[in-house]
């Protein structure tokens, strides 16, 4: 065992930066045993402090914690250029130009590693990663957002408005001023590009992935749902089928007994599914400085220890559209009581190939609601079924159609 | 990339060794491409067919899943001589002899790895290991054994008896005929002492494991416990302490809302706590031959590519006894209706330092029983109380205290 040191060329001291920097410290030692090198700062690069290029040309290693498109993607260019190994947690950046940054990686034979860029200190990427030469994977979902998760959660415990529940999230922290990367679905999209990208070895970015977010999400939809026994989730969902691959983010209703039913509050979790492991879940806090620290310092000790399989590289794979998917849905309808409107709704969904499951209706008068639970039909087929229900005059708002997932499980 | 073929000896074709070598043919390819070497067996050690020395001689790694002591023991300590690594998933002999084939290993450079003797397909070990350098664990708790969660879910479930479900367990094939290593603890014990090790890198042994098994639960301290909110896990707990380490299997009452509540049926889970990492939760099918041989499959694979971080030798650290513990307490006494007993019953518990948080009383007559739950007391002290309680003349049977598991949780 060698005593020289590693030096690490640190891009960004933000919140994540400034906790990598101290973590660094305070595992010196144990690095150092576990390595044979001790990790050093080359230097910081923060807006008022250091140039890039002094800092790539005296390090080992070079740690992107800046965040966002430019100028962080030309700097891992030219870093993996120079024969520099990089770890980011960039996941706007990877989700955007993965294609670009791993093919400079592969041809330039250095690492370049990203567990902090999904689901905090969950090593889902690690699991994933090593796991690929062993076993197929059919499909990854999961919960890689903690912002809505704390959101939902709140709405369904305290029976408040979305509004309201993302006030308080903003006031604790768990969500920023400017909240709509998080509500409206963009950052849990872009984290399932990035393991679907992984895990089927396919060539993918966030224009593949649909998605919808938690904005217009009602607490009385919440409260329904409770008597079906459902809680509501932003869910990611990667699949790979015979005819493709299909990657989605939508809010979605799990039923009790379902394994991401009991993650609550900021957590996150990511189920992975192949025939050989059957279903291994991983959940823990989906960010916070420390926790991202460590999953980025996590990365930087494997960059140390030469540890890297070789990746294939990734295939076209065909993306399968999301009204070719088949999902049960739960619906609620705001209608005038008059006689005659569950026939109608009934038969506009027969008519279009969807059988409802379990039907019920709440409040008379002006202020009736059906709700109703849809056994799987094609999206595509379901979606032309709402759009005829919704001109019906009977309707007093626009429908509120929120999908279901189905599975049963093991108990 | 070269083609040459990397040569597996493979000791045992059992359940796991027929779904290992079964594996290994099906992922040749992937494995190929991911380390640049194919992996084909050597040759196959069973009770019928082949001689260890042969198989050792022609391979490059050996893959041991015979189980028990010896010869696997023995064949394990000549495979690392000859400067071959090792995968196994044995875990009675790594709980036993750790610090013999560990040392071993260092002492010839070469690997052993272990991934399938704890927790089936759940990366438990890998995600400690790999953690290690960057992250210091404090406490490693989990539900190890699918057997004993299988059949106390199905006591909660359906409210039958002890030997209804283990019947049951036995019939499905979730239980052995002989099912005292798992529902009398042993088991999970092994595993605590593997993960225990690993996470702390202590020198540690099955017998620095205090143990207790299922086989005297009743189902109706299911059913009252279930009041208060509390479900019935065989917990596995290590933690490090200012004065040394603890590591202990015993079943233990949950609230609703702790993160392994929901890990039911044969399913198990790992929680590793840190100060950096906050809680990992990995959770998934505790045992089955496909999923083992795909832990198993991973090990090889990082053997194949020459990933090992460097772990220090083991300190020697202090067992803390379990009577130096604190633990909160469900108590249940039959006890005949006196007036007075109540009395009686609090003045041992208070003379002890026990206090009462919430009682119950069931019954009337020579049926009445008391629930109690106690606040967290030194069990040493706890333990002389039950003593003293027991000898009460009131006393219809011997108490039944559980451990109850007190810590809150995010919501």
């Amino acid at each position: 065992m060698s005593s020289d040191s590693f030096k690490v060329g640190l891009l960004g001291h933000g919140t994540v930066g400034g906790a990598f920097d101290e973590l660094l410290a305070e595992r010196g030692d144990a690095i150092q045993t576990s390595t044979g090198r001790r990790p050093e700062l080359a230097g910081v690069l923060t807006r008022s402090q250091g140039t890039f290029d002094e800092i790539l040309e005296g390090s080992d290693a070079i740690v992107e914690l800046i965040g966002g498109i430019e100028p962080a993607r030309e700097y891992i260019l030219r870093a993996l250029g120079a024969g520099r190994s990089v770890v980011t947690a960039n996941k706007q950046l990877l989700s955007r130009h993965g294609d670009e940054l791993f093919e400079a990686a592969r041809s330039a034979g250095v690492q370049l590693r990203y567990e902090g860029s999904v689901a905090g200190v969950v090593p889902a990427i690690r699991a994933i990663r090593e796991s690929l030469a062993g076993t197929h994977f059919d499909k990854i979902y999961g919960i890689v957002n903690g912002t809505t998760n704390y959101i939902l959660t709140e709405m369904a415990r305290t029976g408040e408005s979305y509004e309201s529940a993302l006030a308080r999230a903003q006031k604790l922290g768990y969500a920023e001023a400017d909240p709509s990367e998080d509500v409206g679905g963009a950052d849990a999209a872009a984290k399932m590009a990035i393991l679907a990208r992984l895990a089927f070895q396919a060539s993918l970015s966030l224009d593949d992935v649909a998605y919808e977010g938690i904005e217009d999400i009602k607490s009385d939809d919440l409260d329904y749902a409770k008597e079906f026994g459902l809680v509501l989730k932003l869910l990611g969902i990667a699949e790979r089928r015979d005819d493709g691959i299909s990657v989605r983010v939508f809010p979605a209703f799990l039923y009790g007994g379902h394994p991401l039913a009991p993650v609550v509050g900021p957590f996150n979790a990511v189920t992975l599914e192949g025939p050989a492991i059957t279903e291994v879940t991983l959940s823990g806090p989906g960010a916070g400085g420390p926790q991202t620290a460590s999953a980025v310092l996590g990365d930087l000790v494997s960059v140390m220890s030469g540890s890297e399989l070789e990746l294939a590289a990734p295939r076209q794979l065909r993306h399968i559209p999301g009204d070719q998917t088949e999902s049960a849905f739960y619906l609620h309808l705001e209608v005038a009581d008059q006689s005659g409107v569950l026939a109608h709704v009934a038969k506009i969904l027969g008519d279009n190939g969807a059988s409802v499951k379990s039907v019920v209706q709440r409040g008379r008068g002006d202020d009736a609601s059906l709700i109703m639970v849809i056994h799987p039909v094609s999206e595509g087929s379901f979606a032309k079924a709402v759009e005829q229900i919704a001109g019906l005059d009977a309707m007093r708002s626009a429908p509120r159609p929120i999908r279901v997932i189905e599975e049963e499980f093991v108990t």
